[in-house]
């Protein structure tokens, strides 16, 4: 597995990784680090490897773009000092120009969208002994659907930062996708956006995997 | 993995299954199965076996000895109908014996804990595909402490119990062993019996690895 | 306009329906009709025909079934002694075997939906000057999507059961398609089932066309 | 009808246009415009007129005299960039003088409501598309009434000042009279001041027909 | 002064009466008596006659109609053995004729007003020391206004009955008049029937007046 | 009656005067004037001289001490611009010598007591058409009790104060004499400091009398 | 001492024994002892004497009197099968005689008092270890105030019938003597009745030395 | 008794001081000195010392280490100017080691807690009467705990720097062993920090005893 011993992890994001953790800082007792994905993977990573002693942080934000996460960057990640960050942005992204196509000044567009999330990594990776681009994504099997159509380019987007820069790459999408074939897209999420603990379980695993957890713990 | 297409599941005990589940059923969307290690099984199931349609429903309530669970075993248990049945009791059995001595009416020693335990499974257990037996736990690792002395015989009858009758078995305090090696007991639960999240999840764990959980899913 | 002066109609159904009413009756002061299409169809019939002292009652409840509605007849409708009736129900009865694919006994499968309002018009409709049937709906506009294609085949039960009993027949699935053309529909509906504003007033002008409500007042 | 493919209407006013909309823009999701005239405007347009996307903005403020409305306008109203603007204002310029007769710092005579209003208008108009200007009202059908005949000199007012400047002229006391005479009073507005729902559709209906609506949406 | 020592007056009639009085019995400290003329009622006897020890009870009860009070005088009013009993009811039974019209079931129409009236006071009238009736009123100065018209009616039902049992009487109405000559009336009431302090003030002054009170204590 | 048409009168103190008025300006609708003696004066020159248009403010915070009516004369008193103004303080000044007697820093003695007064009155007195002058009181019949002992000085200063200036007097502990022959103390007050409705009666008509309040009106 | 290894004690009384405790019996963690003098009771002895596991059990009920206590005598006391029962009531019995003077059912007047209290005794003493009677009390050093003078008589009732049964007696009224002299009585209790820490921490004293409570333990 | 009439105790330290007192100043009626031993040794010396008229300050504030103390010394030590001094802290600097292994920026190593404890007595003994120091705790019997180990030599270090200044030592942890012979250490306090009343009347007791209180008063 990646992370090593007393390694810091600082995952940043939307509301998706929010889930209601404390602020400022997400981190501490009970539920500092709110109840999705990033308390699942903190609470594998400590049950599974406890003589590692990881650290988590929860820096996510509900209702961010990446132009929010880029004007709280300084305090809420490079003050963190982390050894490894995740990113998981862009729903708020697409979704606004959706649910509020009339106030553009709240969208952003694939553009402004790259060139920020470049900004970014390129600003962080150099002190990163790791970095975990996550895509967006959104809870719909259709992918004729013009909300999932605008957050698969966005999730390409993340896939070509990704590689540009040797980050780990996880396809949240795509980690959907086989339960998606089950279990119908509003039971996963009510407005297809906001997981239930199963979809946090299934983000939570293909986080794991990509940074090479293993249910038996390392040898 | 031994739950098959559409198998009900389900699971009762005290406050660490109870987790503030739904009542007077613990199950439907959102937080209806509580936020213990309950959530978590059925978040593995539904996230790794999707294909299976499993139900799980939970019916702990907090602060329950054996001799509640008897008490509305006709109805929370039998009417249920399930087909896999898991239960975890005796910590509020034990418990009460040290935070309450003197209220002594709510003692469950451990010759009436054996014998309800016992006329509960001989009274399920024909009728059910298969059942689970967890021990109850006490997250101390000194096992000379009164209490924790005390949760290990109780923990012994339910090995006793499960073997006679080929139940399935889960030694919870066994589970927490290699995590309190390196994690203080009071992180784990600030009172040493409700666990945070990484308590849950080795409760998860201990629980999947008994009924053959596999990280990639079955073959 | 069909409903003369002072005649009483009753609107049953649903959270759709419901909307925050005021129980057990949903009449009187300020938000006793709830804020949906009740309330606004309420509001056109005193605004634009303030002559005609038209009583309007709403008896929606949420997450009724027309098994639900079968059930409180007596007292929620027949004791009510309306003029004219309406009833849009059935989105539960389809959701539940979406959101809740396990818990089959809150499922109300087609037959059983299409001979329980049967029964219920059946019952109703010789003491009434007018009955209005509503399609239930689903906001989404690829017809192909599970949940769509089951609420289509419900709606085409109601248009039979309309066309059988000579009802006003109220197709409110097609009454959302030239709005779906140009608005997304999670900002219709956040869960595609419970509307906006917006998607109350596109029920109400569906509703007040087909009892032949005109802008100007009747002449 | 008036507005146009992505026009952006912002309405200004009291209480009436208020109805506990967003701070500090009413706009966005639920109920971001409150639920008053606004949000039925606003409905009404969206549902009638998808195709056009017009963008509603409420900016009304409980309590507020044409003072307030001064005091705020360059960042309620200017930086707004409204293409459309709507005023409804003079109902508490006139209600402080019989409610809290004594406390003359709150009382807005006639003059200076009159001379603000023009101001207002003045600074703003050159950059509309158009400019609605709504009479105050008094939902009290005995003209010789005290507080109800002083309203009646402020509509003049607003009459004047929008035929002075082509505004777009709804007579709101006017589109009350036909409701009136089989409604009473109370019954529409407990104060005679915050209509419920069927006053506030009688000022949508005015406000509509002013602006050119079609029940049918436009040719 | 009528009342002598250890009086015992019990005061009925509807939200004017009541004013937030403790249920089941108004009587006891702080605000057991509500904080509306009832209250005054008391404090003026308590402070001006504090010898006397009169015992006041309020029974007043929100919405009540004449119809309400008959429904609970058993054991409202005759179990209480009041040595002194006011009434003043009324404003519902006319009330609901005018907010809501279709509601026909709640209106109490000027026969039966007149009837139930009489049957209680008939009831009640001598096991009394004194009996004292109050109109009904509307805090309306315009005598043609409809509802207004219609609460003299039933002030006259009120003056008859009082002259034929000889009853004490007070014109609540009456009382009124002088303040409304300076007063706008939704100063004193917003909603022209639930009055501020100076109209709770103003019924306290009718009703001592009419019991013979004495600003400077009796001789 | 000493107050004319369109007197402003504000009255400062403490919780006696206080009792939970609007915060920052004591005046307005409904309860703004709290519900104590200030309330009751209000509705008695309201009531019984609605045409001389009375203005009453109500300046009263909790917890003060003559000490704290010092620190805030300019805005709270002089900044308000009365006609007529009331004084009621002192209780705090002594209460805190014998609830709090180990902390001294909140003990105003009496000197400090009588020169602060001396000055609040000079510093105002030539401004105003009058000054009332209330003493402070403690509802405890007992005069040899030590608080009411200190409590009887201190309304021994208000006396000579008032005398040296020419203002009205109102000896409030003296008006509660006779009514403290007849009632409990603890009932009119239960802590003895916080009068209940008969007691602020009591105060009231202390207060009215001492301004020449007439019963029927003035002539 | 004389409470004996495992003895239960059960308290009961008024709202000075209650003091918030647990309902419907006064055991258990935390707050269950209520936060007066039957908490520090307990909190003594289990400090000072923890070899003894004595089970303190609070059955104070606010508002009571010896009626109410008679009342609920069975399941309250006797069902409890305490080997040693404290008694502390008769403040209520007096105090409504003085604070509601005209509700003349509530007053327990002296006779009543002490035939009730012998009632109790007699019906309870065979059964008990022992039987410890506390006097009411009223924080008021002045003799002939007039509710002191009565509860002085209520406690010689006490004294007389805790002599005719060889009870434990408690001056509690004596007790307050010594604290009296420094500590004005309102500091000590708001209201004269519900003392602060300091009062509890005195009747607690009181209790402990009537048992011989040695604060070194015993020998 | 060590202190003396007038004396002013300050008691400083985390949440076992703490305990919910008021905010800023831990000083007044009823709950201003919380629930704790503070407010137990309060009521201990005004209850058996009233004519000492001591007072005590509680200034805990919960969560606080030794660093935290430090930085609010001045305001809230020095600037209250006490006579006597009591500080017990150092649970949270050892806890935090335990609890949030990880986050190392919130442990307090001992070199840190000793030298900050040092500078805190020697800027503070100069101006006082006497100083209290009381050793942290953990309420856990089995000395090998590691969190117990570590406690007990920060309660080293105070004893260290008592004799060093011949403040006056309290030994907490000593004063729980013999109450831990008998009763379960989770009993007397949840979390093994946070004691019940009987932990608290421990502290108390351990602190009395250490500053010559006398059960019977002093001669």
């Amino acid at each position: 597995m990646l992370l090593q011993k007393k390694d810091k992890l600082v995952m940043i994001g939307d509301s998706i990784t929010d889930c209601g953790r404390k602020k400022p800082e997400g981190e501490g007792r009970t539920d500092a680090l709110g109840n999705g994905y990033v308390s699942l993977v903190n609470s594998f990573l400590q049950s599974f490897y406890p003589e590692r002693g990881i650290r988590v942080v929860n820096m996510g934000i509900s209702g961010n773009t990446v132009r929010d996460l880029n004007a709280r960057w300084q305090t809420d990640v490079i003050d963190q000092k982390p050894d490894w960050l995740s990113i998981m942005i862009g729903i708020n992204d697409v979704w606004r120009q959706y649910d509020l196509p009339q106030v553009v000044e709240k969208h952003v567009y694939i553009e402004e969208y790259e060139q920020t999330l470049r900004d970014l990594v390129e600003r962080t990776k150099p002190s990163l002994k790791g970095l975990i681009l996550m895509t967006p994504f959104y809870i719909e099997p259709n992918a004729s659907d013009l909300m999932r159509a605008a957050m698969d380019q966005y999730g390409q987007v993340v896939r070509k930062v990704a590689a540009d820069h040797q980050a780990v790459f996880v396809d949240t999408q795509q980690a959907f996708a086989p339960v998606l074939e089950h279990i119908y897209p509003a039971t996963l999420a009510w407005d297809r956006v906001h997981p239930n603990m199963t979809g946090h379980m299934t983000l939570a695993k293909a986080f794991l995997n990509a940074i090479g957890f293993s249910w038996n713990g390392d040898k």
